[in-house]
């Protein structure tokens, strides 16, 4: 059993911020920054290519939900939504969870945001080929 | 009138991916990775603390959708979802937006993850401060 189930099942203890019959919100233990939290499906699914469409708009609700709760209690004006899928993505635990990170001036969470120059033939070929199926 | 309510419009063109009577899905133009989408509400949202949790749902169900049209028709196996609010949160502009940045080996698209240490009595505190209302 993976470590996020074994949250929602109590066996590993957490500090939750919300609970519903889908979904579970936790404070997350690295604390990349100060109120950064997960929201998580109870039902264990991998990753995005795995969870069914459903799940996921409650699970976005919610993420909603919590992200005004953490404006209101915690003033937080700036945040990033974070869902990593795969190594390459980061993804650590293999269970699908959506982080919360409040940002702050003196923070140190860092994203590098390069550019791709491409041309229109290859951005007419980039969309046919993404919508072919 | 934003950027993206002008793609919304038609007054400025884009490589869509996908349209509902919600939401809008299309190329970023600065790819930051191959195959970096963005999908956005058609109704003008500024972030997240003001967007409401319907629409974010059906923006999200659309996440998911594309995600797996990525996977099936651009191999995309690794992806970070990210939608950014504020400007130390690195949004730029400013209606409510969710990007999807397949990922892949050589890319350059980097986020590093401090962690923080805290005391079980500040996590406790950290939780009720966040859920009190």
């Amino acid at each position: 059993m993976c470590v996020f189930c074994k949250i929602v099942d109590g066996s590993i203890p957490s500090y939750k911020i919300y609970e519903d019959q889908t979904c579970l919100a936790f404070l997350d233990i690295s604390q990349v920054t100060l109120g950064h939290c997960l929201v998580i499906p109870k039902k264990h699914f991998e990753n995005i290519f795995e969870i069914d469409e459903k799940t996921a708009s409650i699970l976005f609700e919610n993420v909603v939900k919590i992200a005004k709760m953490l404006k209101q209690n915690l003033n937080v004006e700036n945040i990033n939504i974070l869902n990593n899928n795969g190594k390459l993505a980061y993804q650590s635990v293999i269970h699908f969870h959506i982080h919360l990170i409040p940002r702050s001036e003196n923070d140190n969470f860092t994203i590098s945001f390069p550019t791709n120059k491409l041309t229109q033939t290859e951005f007419i070929e980039l969309k046919e080929k993404i919508t072919k199926k």
